[in-house]
C-alpha cells in the first residue's frame, strides 16, 4: 500500500483494507476447515479440532479482560463487557465456555479432560498464549483491531452447522449451540469494533498498526490449524511428534 | 507473627489478621477523614477530596478487568465481573463513576474538570498507578487481598453520610448515592473475597502475602489523604507546593 508518512485512507478504504487482509487470510481456507466442511474428517480428527480450540476458547475472556483494562472510557467498557459475559455466562453451564463443552461431549470426548487443557497441543498453546501477550502489550486500538477476525466468523459457522449435520451426523444437533450462538453475536461485535476502530485509526500509521494486528490473528488461527493438521493428519504423528 | 515456612494459620486466625491490619491501618483514622466526619473541611478541602478521590474511583474498573484476566476460572470471573458494571453501569449516567461525577456537582466542582482528571494531584496519581501495577504484576491471590480494604468501607460509608448531612448541609442529600450504595456492595463484595482468598491462601507464605497485599492498599489509600492534606490543610499550598 501507500509509505509510512502518508495521509491517512478514507474510512470506506480503510475497512475495505482490512476485511481485504482479513477476509483473505482467515482460517476457513486453511485446508483442515476444507477437510472438515467436506466431511472428510475422522471422527479422531474432529475431535482433536474441538479439543485443541477449547483453549483459543479459554482465552477469549482473558484476552477480553485485558483490553477492559486498557481503556479509561466506561463507554468502551460498557459496549466491550458483554463479550466476557458471552463466554462465562451468567451462570454454572451457561455461556460459550460451557457450549464449547458441550460440543466436546457431543464429539465423543471426556470433558474433564477437554476443561482440563492438559491435552493441548503444545503448538496451540504458544499460540494462543501469544494472541493474549500481543493484546498485553500492544495499544488498546490493535487490541481491538485483532479481534476482527470475528467478521469473517458469522459465515464459517453458518457453513460449518450445515457441513457437520450432513457429514457427521452421529453428533448430534443440540450441540451445536456454539455456532448458531456465534452467528448473529460475532457479527454484531464486529460491525462494533468496525465503527470503534474506524473512527480512532485516524493517521496512516494507526490504520497501518490495526492491518498488522489483524494479520497477526489470522496468523494464530492458521497456526493452531497447522498444528492440529500436522498431529492429526499428515504426517498424522500425534502429540509429541511420534514421540509421545 | 510467625516466622517463614511455618505452618498456615487456622482460617479465622487468618481472617482476624486481615482483619486486624487492615482496620488498624484504613484510612478512616487520617486526620484528613477525621477533619471530615467532624465537619472541619472547608468547601475548598472537599472539593478538592472529590476531585482527586475520582482519579482512585477510575482505576477500580481497570484494576478489576485486570484481576479477571488474571483469572482461568469462569466461576470467579462471574463472581467479579459484577464489580466493573457497578462501577460503569449498565448505561451511559449510571454506575458507581456517573455517581461519583454527581456528587462532584453536588460539591459545586466543574463535572468536566473533574472528569478529565487533569487537575488530580501527582502524589495521588502515582498512588493510584500504583495499584493498577501492584494488581497487573502479582498473583491474583495478592490482588484479591488488596481488595479487602471494603471490608472496612460499609462503616465509613455509613458514618460519612450522617456527617455530610449533618455538616455540610449545602451538599444535597441526593448527590450522596455514591456512598449508600457502597454500604450494601462493599459488604457483599469484602465477604465474598474473604472467602475466596481463606480457601486459596494454604499455605503460610500465601497468608503473609495477602496480609502485605492488603497493608500495601492501604498505604496507597493512606497517601492520597496525606497528598490532599498537604496541598490543601497543612501546609496547604495548594497544587504544585506553591510553585503554581
Amino acid at each position: 500500500m501507500t509509505a509510512p508518512g502518508s495521509a491517512p485512507l478514507p474510512r470506506d478504504a480503510f475497512v475495505d483494507w482490512l476485511k481485504r487482509e482479513g477476509a483473505s487470510r482467515y482460517h476457513d481456507h486453511h485446508r483442515y476447515h476444507v477437510l472438515m466442511h467436506e466431511g472428510k474428517l475422522t471422527k479422531l480428527q474432529l475431535q482433536q479440532w474441538v479439543l485443541n480450540r477449547y483453549y483459543y476458547q479459554t482465552r477469549i475472556p482473558i484476552k477480553d479482560a485485558i483490553i477492559l483494562s486498557k481503556s479509561d472510557d466506561p463507554a468502551f467498557r460498557r459496549m466491550w463487557i458483554h463479550r466476557i459475559l458471552d463466554h462465562d455466562g451468567e451462570k454454572e453451564g451457561e455461556g460459550g465456555l460451557a457450549l464449547w463443552l458441550r460440543l466436546a461431549e457431543g464429539v465423543g470426548l471426556d470433558v474433564e479432560e477437554v476443561a482440563s487443557c492438559r491435552s493441548v497441543l503444545p503448538g496451540v498453546r504458544f499460540a494462543c498464549d501469544n494472541y493474549v501477550q500481543f493484546v498485553q502489550e500492544r495499544s488498546l486500538l490493535e487490541a481491538v483491531a485483532s479481534s476482527l477476525t470475528e467478521a469473517f466468523a458469522p459465515d464459517i459457522m453458518s457453513k460449518r452447522i450445515l457441513a457437520w449435520e450432513k457429514h457427521y451426523p452421529w453428533v448430534s444437533p443440540e450441540m451445536l449451540g456454539y455456532f448458531r450462538a456465534r452467528v448473529t453475536r460475532a457479527r454484531a461485535d464486529s460491525e462494533e469494533a468496525i465503527e470503534w476502530i474506524a473512527a480512532r485509526a485516524t493517521t496512516y500509521e494507526r490504520q497501518e498498526a490495526c492491518v498488522a494486528a489483524l494479520i497477526r490473528k489470522t496468523e494464530i488461527l492458521w497456526h493452531l490449524l497447522d498444528c492440529v493438521y500436522t498431529a492429526y493428519v499428515e504426517p498424522g504423528w500425534g502429540p509429541g511428534g511420534g514421540r509421545a
